[in-house]
């Protein structure tokens, strides 16, 4: 597939980074899927402004990745918690990807926090493998091809 | 793991979004793994201008993710053609996630692309495993703990 000759906005990858947004949208998610899904703890953890945490929570919700949940402290007022939805769980990879890339590359060596598997405690990797059950290693081992929503560019 | 009483910052999600920055520059990379290389053609693909181009590709070489490579055109001047490092090779996964995440839920079941693993022909996706070869299928197997890198907040 020569790449160039393609619509370069039909692909899932732009799709993906315009739900992703910027990096306080991918620091937002990262909260959630660590279990620290209040408002006020996202904030204060963050170190982000109110507006830009309301508008990025918006927008998650929006795009149907977080959803509101009412809970309600004695002697307070309710509120509301963000849960991933399903769809925001199919994130997950992307996550761990970048997880994976920042332990090797910029963590000199201790990565900070490790993502275990409950069964056998091993650590979890976003790993490339075929849907024949292949682990591809490099680059070479893969070719890129148009798909059904391909859109080839004129002439 | 408490992840709340932890820093923030001290994550390899975070440096690694560090790295990939913004939109243009995810879309910078997905040209080059995908064989658009050279200054004018990425510029003409997607779209953006040079002055954007430019400082997203001169921090993608900054961050050591690109490298220039010299090439000629006949009776032209010599110019640059950009290639990944070993490290931005490392960098796939997190595009292979971004892609399933967009066939999946954002293409209407009409993949644009597909990335072929080249000895079988099947599909190539980002799969969660654990270092026993596991497949992790949900976000229920999984728990964050302390890694050697990990920096507790005081208090």
């Amino acid at each position: 597939m020569d790449w160039n000759r393609y619509d370069a906005g039909a692909c899932s990858v732009s799709r993906t980074v315009g739900i992703l947004g910027d990096r306080w949208t991918v620091l937002v998610l990262r909260e959630v899927f660590n279990g620290v899904r209040r408002f006020g703890e996202i904030q204060e953890h963050l170190g982000v402004s109110k507006s830009v945490l309301t508008q990025r929570l918006q927008q998650l919700v929006d795009d149907g990745v977080l959803e509101r949940q009412p809970y309600q402290e004695p002697g307070d007022r309710a509120r509301h918690e963000y849960r991933l939805t399903d769809r925001g769980r199919d994130l997950r990879p992307v996550l761990v990807a970048m997880m994976d890339f920042g332990d090797r590359h910029l963590s000199g060596g201790e990565p900070p926090v490790r993502l275990l598997h409950r069964d056998c405690g091993q650590q979890v990797h976003a790993q490339l493998v075929c849907d024949c059950g292949h682990r591809v290693e490099t680059g070479r081992e893969v070719a890129i091809a148009p798909g059904p929503g391909a859109e080839p560019l004129a002439g």
